[in-house]
């Protein structure tokens, strides 16, 4: 771990303590990713088969999960898994659910009637990884809004086990979020599949969720080529932490470790105006670490972190608003009375009780949430990112009569003439 | 234009019937952007300057507008057209303050607090194109929803003219926003300055805006490589007209002239059910055409026109919803009734005296919308375009008390050991 700071550094060292591990995708990844898109859009099932035998070492036949495997799944969950995840799933429609975009209407003129009317996205696709341990979180995570916002269709892939079956909580999440389409489908062929469509896959139109680099790379191809819209772009996860002289350093050394485990890739920051509150979570960090089973991972992303002493907490808050991380915890006496200065981030958690594993698991927020700087242009995954807004607008005879006008003097200014002549054969009918 | 009639269409003669005009980005134009974008990232305002000349043919020591530009701006513009740009900001005013985005907060467990905190997106760049003539009516579109979000960086861009100055209504219209910082640029290297930031145009962390093939590559690549967020993926624009034997051939000939105007890979496409209307529109259609200034635009973009018969309206709707027109007219009797079977659209016109132009312009919706099937997955420029959205939690002793046992649970499943030791540290604490 680096300890700096924060006000002896220069320009270029304070631009270097915020970076980012380099996460430049390689030409290479970017050419494998393209070829896969292309084998899939090409071969369809039959390129799915041919992958997934290379890639996941699992030789099938066909990708969905049938009755069968979802019966097997229910009767195999440990119970108290099952019990977690309902209530996790109840907090999770409960604030999801009041964060739904509806619709209104204004009437911007007299007999001129504006409206937003929301419409589920129709076909959406849901990726699940399973990189070091399948995910069931995020299965509610991306199946609750889907449902909530009513899309017609919705299909989730996760990738098969070496056996050619799928996780059993997964598809018991699935199966919680009202999911019957599940594909035992990974990686960047999974994103082709639900991009282009197959036999068997059905095509969607937004893809959501977390990856590795070879699905990020995919979804990200997919969209800048039109083919499907994606949630937002993803990268590795990362956490800031806000800590002042009272925070409780074991807490805060545990939630940089959560954090840190994910991947050799995370990146933490811890800020603090207090050394001794440095120097403490670093000791309870070196103590905690050798008990994780994942410590190795942890020590190889904390060699990229970073904990700076900043002279006041008003310096902290800007970092981090330059920072824009994906999660940011206030490990401070007061929380609440520093949230109006956060400008940019992916989720808050305020207080000495709310570890960022509440978030997620079970708070009731989306864990989908942007990373690497993205926190300053893009919203984590809610009911919005599954509905669309269309405008609607009707205007009586009166209506025109009112406001046509303006618009002849406009579209005449712009050169367009059809436009004006559009609007000008009406307000004639109007005034006869 | 080409008459066709549903029923006797084969599938595949349908999914031509309903394919856009063909714009693959050409290698060329994406080699051309890439480089574009490079130069002005390495060269900044020099590159600009050097580029400029070349490709506007026009010399130009600083881009930025100055303030005896913005008064000769004021003074130089009509007054019937700021007045009638003063309404249609007002009317967009109206209905887009409705519609933003609100914070909320739900108790999702006893002690355990989630909310939803809006931040206006801080650094946003707006790209006013000035094809054949500069769209003043743009500047409104973006600017008033980037000052309704709050933004607290707002820079625009538009082409410069021959002789390096800006068209006076654009800056009449970004002064109306509230808007100070205008720079003469135009193209990719606008949108690449904006992006990347230079030593006179201030980076931009989300872009906005239409604007030719070049303008909408350099803005898919800078989403894609993660400099900046854009709003939506842009291309040319379409229209589909829903028309019953009620309907006025006149009207319906002028809108359908009014979107061909564009350009000439502009679509348009009428769906009815009276093959005696279909007759009628295009011979309203042979009327007005050749009194247009732009004719031989609108006369291009018929060529890849399409009217369709259809055996019912309900036929029409699901030819509707599968295309996902940008605008969306509904020249029927009772358009009303039928608004609950549009599924996907940008923006909808209800009945004979609502012309797609008066939406371009003045009702008060957005005229920034989805082209080219995006509709199916996103949606127009609204102040949400402009917000982003941080969710927060906050929970008690006793929240966690509560909460905190499924939390540790699911992370245990997931084999994620240090997000459940966070957890159970801070259980244990609560339970002493």
């Amino acid at each position: 771990m680096k300890r700096l700071q924060w006000a002896a550094l220069s320009a270029v060292e304070r631009e270097q303590a915020l970076t980012r591990p380099v996460q430049e995708v390689a030409l290479k990844t970017r050419d494998i990713v393209a070829d896969l898109l292309r084998q899939v859009r090409e071969g369809g099932d039959q390129a799915l088969s041919e992958i997934t035998q290379r890639l996941d070492r699992t030789r099938m036949d066909s990708f969905k999960v049938d009755d069968d495997e979802f019966a097997a799944a229910e009767a195999a969950i440990d119970s108290d898994l099952r019990e977690a995840m309902t209530q996790a799933a109840e907090r999770i429609r409960a604030f999801h659910a009041a964060g739904m975009i509806v619709d209104y209407t204004v009437q911007t003129a007299p007999g001129v009637s504006c409206e937003r009317m929301m419409r589920p996205i129709g076909r959406v696709g849901l990726y699940v990884p399973a990189g070091s341990a399948p995910l069931p979180s995020t299965a509610l995570m991306l199946g609750v809004p889907s449902q909530l916002a009513g899309c017609s269709q919705v299909v989730l892939c996760t990738p098969p086990r070496q056996d050619g079956s799928a996780d059993p909580a997964v598809l018991v999440a699935a199966r919680m979020c009202g999911i019957e389409q599940v594909f035992k489908l990974g990686g960047a062929q999974a994103i082709a599949a639900m991009a282009h469509g197959t036999a068997s896959v059905p095509k969607c139109d937004k893809l959501f969720g977390p990856g590795n680099s070879y699905v990020t790379e995919a979804k990200q191809q997919v969209a800048q080529s039109g083919v499907a819209a994606i949630d937002m772009p993803a990268g590795p996860s990362e956490v800031l932490v806000i800590a002042d002289a009272g925070a409780n350093p074991a807490f805060v050394a545990a939630d940089l470790l959560s954090q840190a485990e994910h991947g050799p890739d995370s990146q933490v920051l811890l800020l603090s105006d207090s050394a001794a509150m440095i120097e403490q979570v670093q000791a309870d960090i070196e103590r905690q670490l050798p008990l994780l089973p994942r410590a190795e991972i942890a020590h190889q992303s904390l060699q990229q972190s970073r904990l700076i002493e900043v002279d006041t907490l008003e310096d902290a808050f800007a970092i981090s608003n330059r920072y824009a991380p994906e999660h940011l915890i206030l490990a401070l006496r007061q929380p609440r009375d520093w949230l109006a200065r956060v400008q940019a981030a992916g989720s808050v958690f305020l207080g000495d009780y709310t570890p960022e594993a509440l978030g997620d698991y079970c708070s009731g927020t989306n864990h989908v949430l942007p990373t690497n700087g993205a926190a300053r242009a893009y919203s984590g995954v809610s009911v919005g990112s599954f509905q669309n807004a269309i405008s609607v607008q009707a205007a009586s005879a009166h209506g025109i009569a009112g406001i046509g006008g303006g618009a002849v003097v406009m579209a005449q200014a712009e050169g367009l003439h059809a436009h004006a002549n559009a609007v000008a054969l009406r307000l004639q009918a109007v005034s006869i």
